[in-house]
């Protein structure tokens, strides 16, 4: 008996890839497509609908789709995309299903990827898992009861946008003090300037070249670190007040700089919870890198026949 | 047919109260026990016991008991509460079903309120609900998907420890700037002496005559008032970026304010989430008042037969 496969598309507001997945394993993918270059809607879609036709196998049951922002899974429509305009209210599971006949999970992009995590990365199924996207937004995903978790407007698990300091600046939703303005990718390079005082720009300071300053000892880049971590930390100890998970996974790019980065992350936690909270509580990389949208999109799909 | 009946235990770090409940509705008091004048464990039990068999009927099918601390459902076990010594790793649910004979539940107190909200107060069985008591300590109780969520040691919902200033001061968890060192009874009460500049004492200040002097267009009292709904409102915006839920419902003493403190919560509410998040979002004052605990409990007794 041949094992079942799905197509997996992770939709992001730079690029869209496609994935033929099989469990965990990404047999074969489809070239990218460059979000903003593509064009409007309707050529993305046809688009999607070639490379579909191409991947798929006989052994292709379902496709999944991960995308940045309010995707409404009851509905099978996306209300908006962050970064993306033009795709508010969409039916794209309807859509999708008509031009590729098969049947389609819409997702939002950060569930997709905790999905995968939970299912076959760094979770490991445990029962409560809160999964943590650092890029150039902070995104999220809860497992809770070994389930998804999306809340009552499919719009759940946005733990960067979480204050840690409520007298903060207010960001474009309001909220002031926000972890995203704290840790976002630009926000990084903008603090480290600043602190190298003039002596380096902004785009002298992406999150691997603090990371290789701070290995070599940079005093500056290793406090950036110490701080950023410190920061996160106090966002998941709020986040594990609240819902008392088994474990949390950190990934996205900033997530590479490994120790720098976990170490005080987990410091904090230690330091700001008490033991019976914090003992049986892993906080662990994620393993599944830059595929863990499309293998999560593909195994939600097939989880939904 | 007759309805089936349980007894609900509210035991509370001062007073243990026991009541006959049907469906919402309490049909008989037990007499209060005070906590820490009761002796130790096994008078209590004793006392308990007694309590249970006058209040008993030929309906009375249950027994559920909410306490103030980590308890174990699974096993049955409570593994400390917050302000009663001597109650570690008790197996309760046991021993109280053998002095009984009744089918017996164990659960966090404010967990039995929130559920008792859910089911027949304030929050209307939506989905996704979330509870805080506001009282000496900030406690809650969330309600995901329809059901009780309890996390994965089952100390899930600890709203009142969640920090909304990461910088602050730790409290003696160690979790710096919690929402309970903001709002917690007796701070308030520090807060508005310090704020009187020596023409009052934390005494003089309990919540209620907080409120009166607010009302009577006292401006430090207005000021304060407005400060704590915005402290509130604060910690409640990371709940919602997380949670998504539909309802918040606020108990407990100062919630007895009314207007003074909803007002600022919900402005904080409107001014800090997108009103994706907050069109749809119910922000109502708990209905069941100082008898949730006892209807929560003896509500879950009865759901868990």
């Amino acid at each position: 008996m041949m094992n079942r496969q799905a197509i997996g598309i992770d939709f992001g507001g730079t690029t869209i890839k496609t994935a033929l997945v099989e469990e965990s394993r990404i047999v074969a993918r489809g070239p990218i497509i460059a979000t903003r270059q593509a064009g409007g809607r309707e050529e993305i879609m046809r688009a999607l609908a070639e490379i579909v036709a191409d991947l798929r196998t006989p052994q292709t049951a379902a496709l999944g789709i991960g995308l940045p922002g309010i995707v409404d899974g009851a509905r099978g429509v996306v209300h908006e995309l962050s970064n993306v305009p033009g795709w508010n209210e969409v039916p794209l599971r309807g859509q999708l299903a008509e031009l590729t006949g098969l049947p389609v999970t819409i997702e939002n992009d950060a569930n997709a990827m905790a999905y995968a995590e939970w299912k076959f990365g760094a979770a490991g199924q445990q029962r409560n898992v809160v999964c943590v996207t650092l890029g150039t937004g902070v995104g999220g995903g809860l497992i809770l009861n070994g389930e998804l978790y999306r809340g009552s407007g499919w719009a759940a698990g946005e733990i960067g946008q979480m204050s840690i300091d409520f007298r903060g600046p207010p960001d474009h939703y309001g909220t002031r003090g926000s972890l995203e303005q704290f840790v976002g990718n630009h926000l990084i390079a903008e603090r480290a300037a600043a602190l190298y005082g003039g002596a380096k720009t902004p785009a002298d300071c992406p999150p691997a070249a603090l990371a290789l300053a701070a290995e070599n000892g940079d005093p500056i880049a290793r406090q950036l670190w110490q701080n950023i971590g410190e920061e996160i930390g106090a966002a998941l100890v709020n986040v594990v007040w609240l819902l008392n998970p088994d474990c949390l996974v950190i990934g996205g790019g900033i997530a590479q700089a490994g120790a720098l980065l976990f170490d005080p992350i987990s410091a904090t936690l230690q330091a700001r919870l008490p033991p019976y909270y914090a003992k049986n509580l892993r906080l662990v990389p994620a393993t599944l890198g830059t595929d863990a949208g499309a293998i999560g999109a593909a195994a939600l799909a097939l989880a939904a026949l």
